[in-house]
């Protein structure tokens, strides 16, 4: 079960606003379906708030202990998106996010799901 | 601990603009979390002010020394960015920079960061 | 050192603009700091001015040998830029230029530099 | 010598405008200072006119032989450049024609020349 | 835990030798030592037994099954490599087979086992 | 269902012995065990009997009707890789014969199987 | 139709021997079964014999002319082969000569054929 | 300084001899002569003794904590290399072992060293 | 007209045998069929003979001249290669060398030839 | 003026025999025929004696400053190539050694020489 509970944050350094992704390239959940697993790969890019809105960046072992808990929640391409952009949203409440998906493929389909948080600049969406 | 002291500048050569770019490819510190090491790319790119305005350019030689005394410090990549943009910015005040960091990845997660002084001009922000 | 008296130039040909592009692939001085040498490529971009207005063109074989007096000069990055770009304005008055300057790393940091002279277009600055 | 008199072409075959791209990839000529061969690629552009207003292409052996013509001619790159543009204008009067010419270098040194004929759009220009 | 009662079998189809080679990308297992997830490649290559001698062949969907088996077994790389070697050479009997795991890294370490039955040729084992 | 009948030959036209092969890359069947198609590429290489000795060679255009048969045939890899090579086999009698199958996954895992009639000589048999 | 008679020979120029190579990438013939157009790439190797013994080389202007002969030529892939290699061998009698024909494919089947004359040393066959 | 004490060890799972490979793509020391810290690579490659003569393998998060004690030791290339070879060899005493480094470049050089314990095959040396 | 007399050598440096390798890429000539330039890579491969026996090397200026006398030969490829062969076999007498001269084409045909003087290693030949 | 009094050695670390490489992507010195500067890349390939018998490796910082001293050097190619041979075999004594320089090009011409000091096994000419 995703667990957002593991997710750990630390103040945002420096009051300047600067612009973080992480790319996690060994995701892995199950197919609500079919009950196979799904392998692909998150892109996170956001905007912290600064320190002086309470700002908070998360911490980069505790978010890859979230990812793990999707490793056995059987759940949708879409959803996975959209619950990782909630919950990120949720603990950082950052300037702006995107949450990228994409997925290695299944029966021969490939897919990329894009959820957003506020407003992504254009040049930030690819 | 990271040693601003150590960097040196000389002044800037000529009165016109030009465009620095300075990219160090073999940045270590130590993750503040786990306490392995960490590893990525440092991007320096900036416009020095002018010798008029008592304009500098930061020396290769400094700067190399200075990126080392990272080498043993628990630092989070965010706050390295947002570090090495300070130190930079405080000594050769330029008219603008961006320092980027492209860590190689822990976990299965790779990250980018890119702080910026004053307005960096959208195409040198890449 | 350098020898700007070294360039000659040739009457600009025809009256209508034309773009010049010359790459040097073997340029080479040396690090005033440490005494080491340094390689790099030297990128020089001009529209020469019409012959209506006395305007030249650098001569090539001038130019290599030109490049070549600073074999053996102690001089950093960013004034081996400023001063190409300076010798070269001075001798050939062209309409605008650009000089960039890709080195190939000193101490695991490789630089560019770039500077102009007049307004070079967006789209000639890369 | 440079024969534009080799030169050879044919009506216009529609009214509706076309872009056309000539590369002639073995130029050969004589460097006019160092009495050595250069090596280059030509790459003629344009939009002929229509046929109601007179408009030719250039024939493609023509073309060839014209080219042959510089063979042992000593002539600088920007003449070079400059001179086909004005033979092929002088014989097509295209709408707009770029002539550019890429040389394989000499000396450790490349060189890129653009010359066009009237005003030739930005997307053309490369 | 790895379940080698999913592996499914049919008769080899001819009595003449064949050589088949599975690639198995998206194979995940779990550290004993951290707890965290590994990620591999398994490639099974062999040549089955001919029908004459009871010959079979693996059944691809379950072996897919078989491999998924895995994806919350504590067991370290070598184990792995082992464990699948002597699980399918148990179901099949092959004349000979290679097996070989590729994982694409944990903590900036990637290794490669290689794990064989009988004798494979020289040139097979790559 | 797969239709050897399909298949035509032409006899081989000269005495001297050479080597033939054909690549199809779009070869399709139906997985027996789920019901979902295969795709894979299919490689015929065989040297014929010389024309004295009866020898004949495949015709193209029959080849390919005679692997779209395959089109809706539930088939395992390995059969379908030894089904065409009995056909072949037994429709051209070559002096020898390989058939390899390369199919592009499913459930994540590729596969590759190679099929031999009497003696492939070792350089051919990649 | 293809005309043999088409080639032309020159002396071999020297004693000692040498290896040729033609690669003509613009064959073009037709199929005798559909009436489609057939389009491929024809390498020719060879070594030439002595002069002393009466040796010559094919011209390689004749050569493409000959080539030329079989483009409305209504025939298979290794006829071709093997008719080049004749009318090669008889016209040059050389020492040894590979002939290989690769197709670029018709119906999704791409090939190639080899076709030897006297004995190709293995280095000289792929 | 190096810590052989880190390295860990668990029997080598099966009596059947197999090839271990283990790339660490981010090993750091000091140079011994200038006090600058080296990059390299360190590939091992090994066959592990069976465990009826009481064999093991090296268990991967103790080599990488290993190859952390070496962060900030000055030594040559050529000690790291030989010592790891030793350390190794002492913990697992392996069938056979190959040490590889590469080191990324110091002053414009860079190197490759290669230690092996007992007789590496051939095709295992690369 | 070729001019061997331009080739210039000075002794071989030392007894012990060692390897040269000279490619020039931009060899010129003119077919002596149809008057048209032909372009190709000229590779000179050779172990001269030792001081001791008289041996001598080539100089690269003067080889660089003596390729350019060909320019407005009309020359077969076949007799270009095996000129060079005689020409640079008399100047130097080396222990071995080859020759290969690779053309870009005309009438869609590229050829190579290779012409050697004594015993080429099979290594060297390539 | 070279300067093999520049080079430092120490002990071989070990007994036992391993392959050491170097690879100088910086190398340049002057044409003493033109006075015009040479670019090539250095690699230098050799098995050291055994401390047993004395046997050293040349230290890294001490073999750059020697190939800088060739900075300013009117010398052939191939008397740098086995000056550097020379000087090295002298200073380390080593079971066998390879020296390969790769020249970037003058007139159109690129070179490389290779040198050997005793017998060099066949894989580890190239």
């Amino acid at each position: 079960m995703p667990k957002p509970e593991l997710l750990e944050t630390f103040p945002t350094p420096v009051e300047a606003p600067f612009v973080v992704e992480h790319v996690a390239e060994e995701f892995t959940s199950v197919c609500p379906k079919t009950g196979h697993p799904d392998f692909g790969v998150v892109t996170l890019r956001f905007v912290p708030r600064p320190p002086s809105k309470g700002g908070t960046c998360v911490e980069l072992k505790s978010l890859k202990l979230y990812f793990q808990s999707f490793r056995n929640e059987g759940i949708f391409y879409e959803a996975v998106t959209n619950r990782i952009r909630d919950d990120l949203a949720a603990c950082m409440n950052p300037e702006w996010m995107l949450v990228k998906t994409d997925w290695t493929g299944r029966g021969g389909i490939r897919s990329t799901i894009r959820a957003m948080h506020r407003t992504v600049p254009e040049r930030w969406q690819d």
